[in-house]
């Protein structure tokens, strides 16, 4: 069973660790000498306990979380918090910056627009089909946060610098980057990620908030709407989604154990990237669509010289065993996601491949 | 491994189908041929399009809906629908009608008036500590709608008739007990139901909705909180919870095709409950807190002569293989949930031990 695994590169949900999966099929039928599986273990019980306190412990170990900083886990995915955060963070009297560096960005700000809250787009990179990561921005410093999103998994860019935003706190959709990467977490009021890429599989959405942004949460929200409620009951107001704070858990425990933290894992990651896009660079026939210093570490976006190619190099890759090379289906192209539990050898294998069919067709 | 599985009866998460957890168990690591786990295909391709398109027809034939009902997954459980019922339907120029029949309606009923909706509660069993179901419940003609909770987890009481409304539209809480029995579809307007007691794991909420009411949903809501998108992208306008939708889709296939559909489960857990009552009724040691006519089918709630003898009750059970049968912490005593996947054979077993405890300490 396990030798007929492909090479997943898909974009999320995402290729989890081989040894993840394992624990987790070994376990099912009886979690921890429960005598019950992981989803059927309360969870108000000592065993579901275990699990998100392990998972919120391993957070903030891998991120050098202080005191500062709550690691909450909430449902609804990136989408939800686009809402939310203008909802928790923004009233009659203030406003919010925003960066548009495409699809998910676009749609933050829609979600805050929506709500009638004030914002600003301080700067975008639609100009260029959002193709770099816009610098030297000028934001309001009495704007309630800035909002940005670390890495775009539809365009393939990245912060590679967070902005200095002189004090207001950065918001930050790190869906596609989240634990691939040592950050300067102190000039986050709140991060948020989708598990579904890097940290597990779909279904909870992981917050980092600063007790401080708490206080800007007003009454009159839905208790599943306020962040206050997460803070306060620990991510257990209502029943969560425990097997995906489980599987999330023991994503967390590879990167810390298995891949040695979170130094180790952006090396790997920057390593495998690098074999990517040096290969594509260097050859006359596929081509990177990011400019150089805005090129994502998660997403390597390429294009072939032809549709018709590209068509024919996803359905050969397929055939060969490496899966999800299809680029999103808004901007077509090939596309090669290589999150945390993507092998270098995984890429390796893809590079091989890309010469095999570059030397048949180019 | 099995061997070691206990009796579980938890009030959710609770017990799912041990031919359940042994097919998801059994391709963890490779669904479908694909090479992938189900949590590493991606959500837009034709292995999850199958699982949630399976999980919707069988809802579908499950409950007989016709063409006016659409079958959408949502995430943040049944309390978040708390908030959404009265965002989505309830404006400046209406009201509705709920029935309080312990804890989870009051937090329906709290969650719009923190909102500052109109509502009136038409009627409460909170004089005899929610004890009973109401009856001759005077209602609005021009409610938007009626709330209630079909079956009440902690107290142990369930709506054995459900309200005649005069074609005001019923919004049903049936997170305890969806897919328990057959229903009578056409009164309602919305169904919904977490999925972790009856038909699934945590993580995934069933929301059954009448076409008519989405025209009711306001502009200016956030995207994932306005049922409209959920119903015009199928439940995926985002990610969605692709592994409890597929254990749904599983538990659902198991009511159908083993148990033999909806008359025959209701059959079964007709029986489970009728066991155990009868049991309760003629023991002088074990005693009913709700009154006959208003008993879940579902949790079974008792008392023991003394708290001391609870306590002992518990762990002793424990013990012996039958775990979850503390009852809520906000109320204490004892309960068994006895959901779908929950056996008769399981339940008789738990009669027994009862009659051995009874006989030694009563």
């Amino acid at each position: 069973m396990e030798d007929k695994r492909i090479n997943n590169f898909n974009a999320g949900p995402a290729a989890l660790p081989l040894e993840v999966l394992t624990e987790i099929k070994d376990s099912f039928l009886n979690f921890k000498n429960s005598g019950m599986s992981v989803v059927e273990v309360s969870h108000r019980s000592k065993w579901f306990d275990n699990v998100i306190n392990d998972a919120v412990q391993r957070t903030k170990r891998l991120l050098n979380l202080d005191a500062r900083y709550e690691v909450l886990f909430l449902q609804g995915g990136a989408s939800l918090q686009f809402g939310m955060i203008p909802m928790n963070f923004l009233n009659a009297d203030n406003s919010a910056d925003y960066v548009n560096t495409g699809t998910w960005s676009t749609k933050a700000i829609k979600e805050a627009e929506i709500q009638n809250k004030k914002i600003t787009v301080v700067a975008s990179s639609e100009d260029k089909n959002f193709s770099y990561i816009p610098e030297n921005i000028q934001f309001n410093r009495d704007a309630a946060y800035v909002h940005i999103t670390s890495n775009n998994t539809i365009k393939g860019t990245q912060w590679k610098n967070f902005p200095d935003t002189e004090g207001v706190p950065v918001i930050a959709d790190m869906s596609s980057d989240i634990m691939s990467r040592r950050i300067d977490v102190d000039r986050f009021g709140l991060i948020y990620a989708g598990a579904q890429k890097n940290i597990g599989p779909a279904g909870v959405c992981m917050v980092i908030i600063r007790k401080d942004m708490l206080e800007l949460v007003p009454d009159g929200l839905p208790s599943m709407l306020k962040y206050t409620t997460y803070a306060q009951k620990k991510s257990m107001y209502n029943t969560p989604p425990c097997f995906a704070i489980y599987a999330v858990s023991l994503v967390l425990k590879w990167i810390e154990e298995t891949c040695g933290g979170l130094d180790k894992m952006e090396e790997i990651n920057k390593e495998k990237a690098k074999l990517l896009y040096d290969y594509i660079d260097n050859s006359g026939f596929y081509k990177s669509t990011v400019m150089v210093g805005s090129r994502s570490d998660m997403n390597v976006v390429f294009r072939l010289p032809s549709e018709d190619l590209e068509v024919q190099f996803i359905s050969d890759a397929l055939k060969n065993g490496f899966g999800g090379l299809k680029g999103h289906r808004s901007v077509g192209g090939c596309r090669a996601s290589i999150y945390n539990p993507t092998s270098i050898k995984a890429v390796s294998a893809l590079v091989d491949f890309m010469k095999i069919f570059e030397n048949k067709m180019g």
